[in-house]
């Protein structure tokens, strides 16, 4: 039951953002009595901090799957990065505004997943990349790391791409493969290549 | 005598930021009397004002000089973003800060020199170096240009980039070179090798 509470509650998040729902919208959307939601939550900024706890842990874990489908470390950032985006794409953009703001708990674990876990997965990605001579040796592991982080954030951000001009998801797709080609040696390129051939069948994607 | 007073302020507001210069620090700098100053100057912030359109048209001028004297866009785009990076070096980082919130009129050339001026010059670049197939032709020209000119904002990102990580020069480098080797194809990364061997002569290029 709480499981199921939780990923209703996510989409709704999700769709709406978290502000404007309550309660009673869960118990409803659910169908379930507000009695049976307060056994397993004692308020909304319960039900947020975990069901972002719950989304990040489901996270780590399609990253470790990612990590052990994946051939070789290229393959592996185009894997977490289409699984990222392909999330991000469903998300109301105010969400994470809320959550900065009005639910502290959740953002606290929400800023640990990024600056621990996924800081550290890029780090590591990128160590195996020049180890296997896939990267560049001059790359500074600690800057692309933080480059790249931050180019996940920017994608949404209206300042820097305004709508009008560019579509988000545009914007994702050429961000990412524009760092990974950054990062390249010749020899890693010829495998890329065949990457992105092998792949990308969404419309958008296929040309690049 | 106008040029002069405005080189020595810049100087002043470089170094210092312009908020604790007083008119009586830039006359006494320059050994004139403050009657001399408010002769070309009608209070600071017009100093400021005409400070910033001295230094963006000197810009201007010296992106046109880079464009002459380059072979080709790659060479050039290496040349811009060394003179930039020279010329931020020596700028104390509040500078910006203090124009932003105490300076409109300073601050709105300063803003339209971005966005037309520097926004444009990038996207002529990128579109001459798709012309030459020197970068991929999958890249988007807006979301590149856009992408380089955050790029140079966001080197001095403390938030991003944390001081004690990493130092700000090499955080320039990484995200220059990065930003090109990512736009380049196979024969673009020929000539950009031949460039950084030839170019860089500064230790912390030298890697790249």
């Amino acid at each position: 039951m709480k499981e199921r509470i939780l990923l209703k509650a996510e989409a709704l998040f999700w769709k709406f953002g978290t502000r404007s729902i309550t309660m009673d919208d869960i118990s409803r959307d659910i169908g379930i009595s507000k009695k049976t939601l307060y056994q397993h939550f004692t308020d909304k900024d319960d039900i947020v901090y975990q069901v972002m706890l719950y989304r990040l842990d489901k996270n780590r874990e399609n990253v470790s799957c990612y990590m052990a489908m994946a051939h070789d470390p290229i393959e592996e950032i185009l894997l977490a990065s289409e699984m990222m985006r392909q999330h991000l794409a469903e998300m109301n953009p105010a969400l994470w505004i809320d959550v900065q703001r009005h639910y502290p708990r959740a953002w606290e674990v929400c800023t640990e997943f990024k600056e621990k876990f996924l800081l550290e997965s890029i780090r590591n990605n990128l160590k195996r990349g020049i180890e296997q001579a896939l990267y560049r040796p001059e790359i500074d592991v600690e800057i692309m790391a933080r480059l790249r982080m931050e180019l996940i954030r920017m994608a949404f951000d209206t300042d820097v791409f305004p709508r009008g001009v560019t579509a988000m998801i545009e914007v994702q797709i050429q961000l990412l493969h524009h760092f990974v080609r950054g990062i390249l040696t010749e020899k890693g390129i010829l495998i890329y290549n065949q990457y992105v051939k092998e792949h990308q069948n969404d419309p958008a994607s296929t040309t690049l």
